[in-house]
C-alpha cells in the first residue's frame, strides 16, 4: 500500500521483528535505549526551505536562557528514579537527558532481571496490588470498552508566548499563559514546565496512552517567524489534545499545571507527581473494567489488530505527509513561477504589440496586459494557498504520526505481559508462583487489554471526527481556490473585444 | 523584455549587424547561403517527450518514396535558374536543395556584381520596366496602404492523406486532398508538389510577403499519429494562410494548384510557373501604387520600423513559446504525477480506515476513497487540458514566428535597396546613371515601400485577429478547465458526512 518513509528512527523497526524477547534484555534496562522517547523524537523531514517548517527535533539543550537548578529545589526528589542517587547527576542526567532516554527507562530497578518495563513484574506478580487512592473506570458501551467521560469538559487557550523574567531582568525566559475555559484563571508556564508536564505524563500513563511528544522548543534558522507561530499552534492542538483525554484531563498533574495558585503550590504538586510511584505499568492496577474476564487468546488478537491497525496507518500518514510536503514545494515554488512567466510573456507580447502604429488595437493590448497580469495574480494564489489547506491536513497527519510513534511502546508492554503469561504454566509446575499467582495474571493483563481496547475507541473516535474535518476543510479551500481562479479569467476573458 | 531563445539559426543574427552590405558579397550570391530559406527552416525546439510534437525540420530528402524524376518531364526547365545549364545537376541540386540553398540565391547572374538580390539591379536601373501582363494594386485606404481585397474570398479544406499509387501499384506515395470551398472541386497533390508551391511562392513572392515553411514532411520518431495529426492541421493552416491574402490567394500558380483539371494542366502550369521571370525583387514592378511619392527618408523610416517591430515580435513570440513549451511538460508530466499520488495516499488512508474495525466510520471511507479517485481524475484533465487551450496558443504562435522569420530577408532586400539610392548621388556625378535613372529609383523603392506598408497592414489586421482570437480561446477553456475542478472537488466534498 504505501511506501514507507524512511526517517532516521523509526519506531516500528524494533516492534516489526516481534521477538517476545523485545522488551527482555540483559542490561535490565529493556530494549535499546533508543527505544521509546527517541522514537517519539521522529523529526518529520520538513525541514526544507520550500517545507512546512521543522517539527520536533530533539530534546531542549541544557544551558539555555532558563536556569533549571532553580526549577529543582530538591535534587533528591529525583532520587527515586534512579540507580545511582547521586542527585547532582541525576539533575544533570534529567538536564540533559529528559526525553533522550526515557524516564520509562530509568525507572526503579526490577527484582527480577527478565522483566524490563518498570513495574511489570510488580504489576503482574504482587499478592495484592494496593486499592489506589485514584481510580480510572473502564465502562463497556455500544463500542465496546470505553474510558468514563466527564460530564463537564473544558479546552485550554494557549496565549502568545511574552518575555517574563527574574533577579530583576538578569534572567528572561519565554512564558506562556494558559486559561483553561472552565475557570477562566491563567496560569504561566515556561517551555520547560511543559518539557516536565509531558514527563510526568509520559511515564505516568505512557504505557497505557499515547502521549505524543511536544513541539520543538529551540527555533533554529530562517522563518523564525513562521516558526514561532507554528510552534504556537502547535502547543495548543497538544494542550487541547491533553483537554480532550478523559483520564489525562482528569489527572491530578494535568490539573495542577493548569490550575496552581501560587509558586509554593507549583513546587508542592511538582514533587508530588515526581515521587508517584504509580507509574508505568503500574498505571494499570488504578483500572478497573465493570467487565468479564477476557482470556489470553482474545487478549493477544487485540493486542495484535492493535499492532496492526497503528503500523498500517502510519504508513498511510507518512505517505500522505511525504506526498503533502512535495506538493507543497511545487506550490510555493516552481509552479507560481511559471505563471509568473506566463503573465510576464504576455505583457510583454501586449508591449510589443503596442509599438506596432496600428491603430485599433488599444484595447486588444490592454485585455492582453491584464490577461499577464491575472496571471500574476493567480501565481500569488497559488503560492499562498497550501497554507490555507494543505497546511491543515499536514498539521493532522503530522498530530497523528505523533499519536502512532506512541503505540510500538504500549503495544510492547502488552506482548510482553502477555509472554510472561504464557510463561506462567512453567513457573506455575515449577512451584514459582502459584495458581492464583496465575490467575491474578490473566485478570491483570485482561484489565491492559480493556484499557488498550478503551483507549483504541478513544482514539478512533478523535480519528474519525479529525479527519472528516481536516480533509472536509481542505476540499471547502479547495473548491474556492479553483473557483477563484476561474473568475478571475473570466474577469480578463472579459476585457477581450469581441471581433 | 525578453530573453532570447537560442534557436540553432536565428533569422536575426545576420540583419542585426545592419551593415549595409549584408546582401553585398564577393560571391555574387548574396549573403551566407545558409540565410533566407534555412533561415526560415528553424526547427521550434519542440521535439521532447512532453513537448508538442516536432514543427518543421528541414527540407524533405531526395529519394523518398515518391519518384521526383517523373515529375521533371524537362530538366531544363529548371535550367535559366542555374549558371550551370547541366541539367541533371540542376535537376539534382533542386531536388537535393530545394531549400538548403534558397532559390533566390540561385537565381539568374546579376550584371553587376555589387547586386546580389536576384533582379534588384534590373528592378532599380532599368530604363523602362516591361508593363506586366498581372498587376498588384495598392490603394491608400483608413489604415494606410493596402493590398486589394478581392470581393468574394474562398478557402481550402485540406483532407486527411490517403495512399495513391502509381505504376500498378510499385509506387506509392501519399495524397493530400484539397477542396477550394468556391468551386467544390478537390485536386489531390502530393506533399512534394506542396513544396514545389512553397518554392514559387517564396521565389515570386518573398521579397515582399512573409510566405512561411511549410510542416515537416517526414514523421520521424514516437508519437507518429499525433505527428501526423500535428502536420495535418498545420498544412491546413498553411493553405488557410495562403488563401487569406489578397495577392497570394489571385496569384496564377496558387489558382492552378488548385484548380488544375487533368495531368497535362499540371505539368504545363508547372513549367509556366517555374519560367516566370517577374520573381525576386522584379515582382515589384508589377505593384502600382495608387500613391503619392515617397521621399528617401520617409522610406527608410517606415522600413526601420518594421524591422524593430518584427524583432520585437519574435522575441516575444519566442518567450510565450519557451514558457508554453515548459508550461506543457509541467502540465502533461510532474503535475499530474503528483495529483495521482494525492489521490492514492488518500485511497490508502482509506483502506487503513477500513480494517479499524470500529464501526460508524463507513460514510467517511467511501468518501476519502471518492475524494482520491477524484484526484486522479483530476491529474487526467490537467494532463489532457494543454490539448484544449495551451496548444492553440502555441500553433499562432508557432505560425507567427514562421513569419517573422521571413522579415530579415523582406527587410534586407529594403534595405539594400535604399542603400542603392543613397549611393545613387555619386552614380549621377560621375555620369553611370542620369539624374533620371536615379529619380525612377527613388519611385521604384517608394512602390516597394507601399507594399511594405500594404503588407505589414495585411499583416497586423491578421495579427490582432488572431491573437483575440487565440487568447479569448485560452481564457475561455482555461476557466472551463478551473470550473470543471471545482465542481469535482464540491462533489466530493459532498459525500462527506456533517460531524
Amino acid at each position: 500500500m504505501a511506501t514507507k518513509v524512511s526517517s532516521g528512527n523509526d519506531p516500528w523497526s524494533a516492534w516489526s521483528s516481534s521477538k517476545s524477547g523485545n522488551w527482555d534484555s540483559t542490561d535490565g534496562w529493556g530494549a535499546k535505549p533508543e527505544g521509546a522517547a527517541a522514537q517519539r523524537n521522529t523529526s518529520n523531514n520538513w525541514d526544507t526551505a520550500f517545507g512546512h517548517p521543522q517539527a520536533y527535533q530533539g530534546p531542549a539543550t541544557a544551558g539555555d536562557d532558563d536556569d533549571w537548578d532553580e526549577d529543582w529545589d530538591d535534587p533528591k526528589a529525583a532520587a527515586p528514579y534512579f540507580k545511582d542517587s547521586e542527585a547532582a547527576e541525576a539533575g544533570a542526567a534529567q538536564r540533559g537527558n529528559s526525553r533522550a532516554g526515557s524516564s520509562s527507562m530509568k525507572l526503579p530497578l526490577n527484582k527480577f532481571p527478565g522483566f524490563a518495563k518498570p513495574g511489570m513484574e510488580q504489576y503482574l506478580l504482587a499478592k495484592q496490588l494496593a486499592k489506589p487512592k485514584e481510580k480510572i473506570p473502564i465502562i463497556v458501551g455500544d463500542y465496546g470498552p470505553m474510558w468514563v467521560y466527564p460530564t463537564s469538559t473544558f479546552d485550554c487557550v494557549v496565549a502568545d508566548p511574552r518575555k517574563g523574567s527574574k533577579m530583576y531582568g538578569l534572567k528572561s525566559y519565554i512564558e506562556y499563559q494558559l486559561t483553561p475555559t472552565n475557570t477562566n484563571r491563567s496560569v504561566n508556564h515556561r517551555y520547560k514546565h511543559f518539557d516536565w508536564l509531558y514527563e510526568r505524563l509520559l511515564v505516568k500513563f505512557g504505557s497505557a496512552i499515547p502521549i505524543p511528544s511536544l513541539p520543538d522548543k529551540q527555533v533554529t534558522g530562517r522563518f523564525e517567524e513562521e516558526f514561532i507561530k507554528m510552534r504556537m499552534e502547535r502547543l495548543q492542538a497538544w494542550v487541547t489534545r491533553m483537554c480532550r483525554h478523559p483520564v489525562i484531563s482528569e489527572s491530578e498533574v494535568f490539573q495542577q499545571f493548569l490550575n496552581f495558585r501560587d509558586e509554593k503550590e507549583w513546587k508542592t504538586g511538582k514533587r508530588k507527581a515526581e515521587k508517584d510511584e504509580l507509574v508505568g505499568v503500574m498505571i494499570f492496577s488504578t483500572m478497573e473494567p465493570e467487565a468479564p474476564d477476557l482470556d489470553l487468546l482474545e487478549i493477544e488478537q487485540k493486542c495484535d489488530a492493535v499492532g496492526k491497525f497503528t503500523k498500517a496507518m502510519d504508513d498511510g500518514v507518512k505517505e500522505l505527509l511525504t506526498v503533502g510536503q512535495e506538493h507543497w514545494k511545487r506550490c510555493t515554488g516552481p509552479l507560481p513561477k511559471e505563471y509568473q512567466k506566463i503573465g510576464k510573456a504576455l505583457q510583454s507580447l501586449a508591449t510589443v504589440f503596442s509599438s506596432s502604429g496600428y491603430q485599433g488595437e488599444t484595447d486588444l493590448n490592454a485585455a492582453i496586459t491584464e490577461a499577464g497580469k491575472t496571471y500574476e495574480e493567480i501565481a500569488g494564489l497559488v503560492a499562498e494557498q497550501p497554507k490555507k489547506d494543505l497546511h491543515f491536513l499536514m498539521e493532522c497527519n503530522h498530530e497523528y504520526k505523533g499519536f502512532l510513534g506512541c503505540f510500538p511502546d504500549i503495544i510492547g508492554a502488552h506482548k510482553a505481559a502477555i509472554e510472561k503469561v504464557k510463561e506462567s504454566d512453567k513457573l506455575v509446575a515449577t512451584s514459582k508462583i502459584t495458581p492464583q499467582d496465575k490467575q491474578n495474571m490473566v485478570k491483570r493483563v485482561g484489565t491492559m487489554s480493556y484499557a488498550l481496547q478503551a483507549e483504541m475507541n478513544h482514539f478512533h473516535s478523535n480519528r474519525i471526527y479529525d479527519y472528516n474535518s481536516v480533509i472536509r476543510l481542505y476540499l471547502e479551500q479547495q473548491v474556492q481556490f479553483y473557483e477563484t481562479i476561474a473568475e478571475k479569467l473570466r474577469q480578463a476573458l472579459g476585457r477581450f473585444p469581441v471581433m
